[in-house]
């Protein structure tokens, strides 16, 4: 289901079902799994925790360059461990615990998950200043495509729509 | 190496380093995968490919909700399985050719990459008449925290520094 229908079937305001108290023990143990990422000498200096009803039901750590995997973020390895243990390709019902504010990447991934809500400990501007490129990227997506450094150009867009039309006509299709 | 950088040793102009003439062929190919995908019924109707110096070097389609895995978008598996053959963890040198626009996840993770263009099919707003988010999150993504529908908030920063300071004092770290 789209996000914004998604959004409706929830009554129309996600920050309402906020919990109350968030628990800060779950942020400690992402902090706690970053600075041990770094130490173990797996990836960057990042952690993420997805918990549902109170308890975990999956982690992860930055592992790009373990792992060979620029995706491989912490929220993005959370998300697809929870959604493994969970069995499932929709957290709706679970939170986010990062130990750093999510990359554009690793926050649209949450909405894809569809999440109930992030909590996060370092912003941006702390990744920026411990040489990632978080607060870069914000910045970049917020640009038209000609106004980005990475070059991007549209092409066979008819073509393209050949694609979309078979989906539209699938009558078996799983929406996401 | 951080892109602001990684940017500036390119010669300051990723722009100038785009390929003369784009191969059509290789979107074409993308596009077919996307609609055998849709055909299959492994997920949504979208494919990628990777290509270095003419080559393809790595495919992807969507696999959403066959694979349980909602980063499991057409270009994070494309880039993932590109990654894999080449044994590393930047594709600097290489293009992303993909069926339709990247949504923000998949954008973001081209610049993690190092991806030295995209060139794209239908557009964000093509897939959104198709019943997907993608217009939707880069209307979100450039959002402050407050004004999004997914509630984000920031807890224990100081706490969640001492990660950071880890990764700075870390004398054995590997960049990205």
């Amino acid at each position: 289901m789209p996000y914004c229908l998604y959004f409706r079937a929830r009554g129309g305001h996600l920050q309402a079902n906020r919990p109350q108290s968030p628990n800060p023990e779950f942020l400690r143990r992402a902090i706690a799994l970053a600075t041990e990422n770094v130490r173990a000498g797996k990836g960057g200096p990042f952690a993420a925790v997805v918990v549902r009803e109170g308890r975990i039901v999956g982690e992860g750590a930055n592992s790009v360059t373990s792992a060979n995997d620029p995706t491989a973020h912490a929220e993005v390895n959370a998300i697809r461990n929870a959604c493994r243990a969970l069995g499932t390709f929709t957290l709706a019902g679970c939170e986010l615990y990062t130990s750093c504010e999510p990359c554009p990447m690793c926050l649209a991934a949450s909405y894809w998950a569809r999440l109930d809500a992030i909590f996060f400990g370092c912003s941006a501007a702390d990744a920026a200043r411990a040489g990632f490129d978080d607060a870069f990227l914000y910045e970049e997506l917020r640009r038209d495509h000609a106004a980005r450094t990475l070059p991007t150009t549209q092409m066979l867009r008819e073509e393209a729509q050949a694609s979309f039309d078979a989906w539209i006509a699938s009558k078996n299709k799983i929406e996401y």
